[in-house]
Order: structure tokens, then C-alpha cells, then sequence
């Protein structure tokens, strides 16, 4: 017998969401994806509210047509800020990378403190720091707004970018913070820069990706194991900025060469 | 006798404008301007020429809807990849700031070569290559995509944004461009990074902002002195993101308190 395959949309506002597409095709194979990069109106990151619902339910909704029947949420300020908003707006269900990450970060802290680090927007909204407190854990978040940059620019593993981990995270982890024992990677481009960040950071600090943790949520909501030959699952790519430059920025993300990516148009 | 102030439009995809229209308050002080900063959409410098133009042309049409006489396009990237494009979609004069900046450039060097640094989409388009061509002046195009963020995180006079420029610059200066002796800012955010640049570039290289060098094209073409008194220009703001960011983010490019604000919003 041949089960349906679920259709899982994932939605970011650029290509860093790869990150999370790439950890669930690893855990949740059984699926087929669309993949949709809002990449003619990103960052996010550095964006008010009202901008980034606006823009993040327009592109769930573009998903949900084109047959997505789960949505993940893949962009950590899209979930931060309009998670509920994207909620509210879609019929199908809908699953953001903040609460699998927070779960993630409390289940492996033993000192009950844990370090965010994401961007202004996600910071400022204090969405980890509310889902940690709520499972008990304190939570110093850090926006780093240099780090998406560097990322782009291919500097992942880059004394510029180690001296700048350093200004950001020293002084959290020698002050208040000392106890610290888990650091959560809350921005999708933040995976590439984990070698680094295990320099950067004390060793007994376990490294957390919303990612990985989403995925993983992902499969045990679908009721999948991910044990078994599924085939490979069949991904299509959607940007509303040019095909050939999310194709090349993308495949850095993803770890593998993309194919089909269909220019969308959510303006008129 | 008073005359009609004569009102100008800027335009730039965020706050980094604001250099442009800090010259051209100062240079041409009996205007009054309007500023349009479309910060729900920026940057433009890493996005396709389709879509900057698609944005450039909207966001110029609403200035002449708001009463501009004329146009200055303050966003290097907008202006190498839409000038013409913005130019056909409107019925008042348009200046871009590359043609002055270029001009600027070539009056400034004796040796022939300058070395121009701007956002990707600029540095692809040989915008300024291709002006300071037809000028008789060799150009050698670098983009620095770091210098924006390095900016927005206040880093203007910072140890690492000095790293970076050394990375970025060092080799161009000590290869076939030893003999630049003019460096052209070809991006609105890096006038702030002014001193720092003076002390990584070599001495007898002049800096070149090409804000400055459209303020006083302006000026001209106005057929307008600076000399006597006008009085304050009025200024009104507009942005497509949320007024308070981009208040909070203007002042430290304007150089003065902004008030008055708008919040607009282009797409449906």
C-alpha cells in the first residue's frame, strides 16, 4: 500500500528557512515539500510587526493554495511576531520554530538559564524568553545583527566574524549568565555558524537549533518515523526575488543543489 | 518678492538618503524636500534589477503625487539599475547620484584610476564603470556588502568595521589600482564611515561622496546660490515601515531631529 504523501509548506523570508527544510527532509523523508522565500522583501529581522505579519500571511496563504497542507514557520522573527496572526489567517495547521526550540533549550539545561541569540526583532518581542520562562528556564536574549551579514558573505568561519561572536556573547556568559548551559540558535542562518560558535562559547554550553528541534516536533505530529526507505521527497522552491540568485544563495543553505524555483509576485 | 520655493523629492530604499538630503538642505537651502524612505522593502542593494525598479518607480510616482517638482534619487542601487526605468515612469526632471558622484570623481583624479565601492547590485550593473568610461577614467567596481550592517549596528568608528575595510580595500590599493588616487562612495551609508575609510586608504587618495557631488549638481541645475539667507527648508518624511524605526534610525544620517514622519503603505 502507498500512503499519500502530506504536503508540508515552509516558509521563511529568505533562504535561511533551508536550514530548517534541510533538517526535515532528514527526519520527516515521507513528505513532500514547498519551499517559499520571501526574498524580495527580506530581512525580516529588522522589521516592525505589522510589516512582517502583513508580509508573512500573504506568503503562508500563497503556500496553502498552491496545496500545502501543514505549515511550518520556519523564519524565527515571522514566528516571534505573527505567529498567531499567521495562525488565525490559514485553515491548515501551523507550526512555528520558537516553541520546539524553547522545549529543546529546557529539556537539555540542568541550570535552568539559557542564552538566545537572534535578531532585533525576535529579541525584542521576547518570544523565547516567554516560552522558556513558562517551562521554568531564565532566558538572556542577544540580538546579533551582524551575524545574517556574515553569514552571506560566506564568512562562516572567519576571525572577523569570531571577533564579533566575541563582543556579542563574552560578556553574557561571564556575567549573569556564567551558568548558563545552553545556547539557542533562534535565526535560520545561525546553523552555519555552529563550528564557531562551539569556539566562542564555554564547553559545557550544548548548542540548541529551533531547526532540528522543529523538525523533529514536525515528524512526531505527523506520527512519522523516520525509520524505513520513503524515496526522496519531492521539493519545489518559490521566491519573489529573482530565481538564479535565491538558486545560489540557496544551495549554501540547503546542501544541495536546487532545481525549479518559480518566480512569485505578491505585489500588485 | 518671495518666490515659490521649488519642492524636491528624495527618494532612497531606507534612512541611508538621509546623507543625500543632509547635503542637499545645506547646499540648496531654498528648497523645501520631501523624503521617502521605502524601509518595509529595503535593502534594494542585494535584490534584482526587476524588483528595485519595481519598487524605485512606486515609490518616486507617490513623491510626484505629493507634489515634487523634481526628483532626486538618492539610492546608488535604484540609480544604477532604474534610473532610466524611473525616468520614463515620470513626468518631472529626475536626477540619480551616480552621473555627479562619476563626474565628480574624474575632476578630482589625475592618474586616470579610481576605485569605486558599493552595494552588489550597484557594483554589477558597471554603473559607474561605465560613467567614468565615458569620462576617460578607469574604474575598478567593489562591492562591500558588510559596510550597511557594520553602519546600522553604529559601528562607524569600530575596530572590526576597520578589519574589514583593510580586507575589503588593501589588496585593490596594492594591486594594478596602486595608482587610484580618488575612492568614490558609492553607497548612501558609507559617508558615515568617512574617517575610518581616510585612515585605511592611502593618504594621497581623495574620498569622493556622491551625495555631496548631487547636492551641488543640484544646486545648479536649480540655477540657485547658496549664498544669503532662505530660511529652513521644510522637510516632510515618509516610509513604508513603522515611523518610530525609522525616526530612531534617521537622526544619526540626517545628522538633526526628525519629526514629522508618515507611514505609507504601496502594496495592496
Amino acid at each position: 500500500m502507498t500512503a499519500k504523501r502530506p504536503v508540508v509548506g515552509v516558509f521563511d523570508s529568505g533562504v535561511g528557512g533551508l536550514t530548517a527544510l534541510r533538517e526535515l527532509m532528514l527526519q520527516v523523508p515521507q513528505a513532500d515539500y514547498l519551499y517559499f522565500g520571501d526574498t524580495a522583501r527580506l530581512p525580516y529581522g529588522s522589521k516592525s510587526a505589522e510589516t512582517v505579519a502583513k508580509y508573512a500571511i500573504s506568503a503562508a496563504q500563497y503556500l496553502e493554495q498552491q496545496g500545502a497542507e501543514h505549515l511550518v514557520v520556519a523564519c524565527n522573527t515571522a514566528t516571534a511576531l505573527a505567529l498567531d496572526a499567521i495562525t488565525r489567517a490559514m485553515t491548515i495547521s501551523v507550526l512555528g520554530v520558537i516553541e520546539p526550540g524553547a522545549a529543546n533549550a529546557a529539556a537539555s539545561s540542568k541550570s535552568g538559564k539559557v542564552v538566545v541569540i537572534a535578531t532585533e526583532g525576535t529579541c525584542n518581542s521576547h518570544a523565547y524568553k516567554n516560552a522558556l520562562g513558562q517551562l521554568g528556564v531564565a532566558a538572556q536574549e542577544k540580538a546579533c545583527p551582524l551575524f545574517v551579514p556574515l553569514v552571506e558573505e560566506g564568512w562562516t568561519d572567519h576571525p572577523v566574524t569570531e571577533q564579533v561572536a566575541h563582543l556579542y556573547l563574552d560578556d553574557i556568559f561571564n556575567g549573569d549568565f556564567a551558568s548558563a548551559d545552553a545556547l539557542v540558535l533562534g535565526c535560520t542562518h545561525y546553523p552555519l555558524l555552529k563550528t564557531l560558535l562551539r569556539r566562542v562559547v564555554p564547553e559545557h554550553v550544548a548548542i540548541v537549533d529551533s531547526a532540528e528541534a522543529t523538525a523533529r516536533y514536525m515528524a512526531e505530529k505527523l506520527g512519522l518515523k523516520s525509520a524505513g526507505n520513503f524515496g526522496h521527497p519531492n521539493v519545489k522552491f518559490f521566491a519573489t526575488d529573482s530565481e538564479e540568485k535565491f538558486r545560489k544563495a540557496g544551495e549554501k543553505f540547503l546542501g544541495r543543489i536546487i532545481e525549479d524555483v518559480r518566480h512569485v509576485n505578491l505585489e500588485t
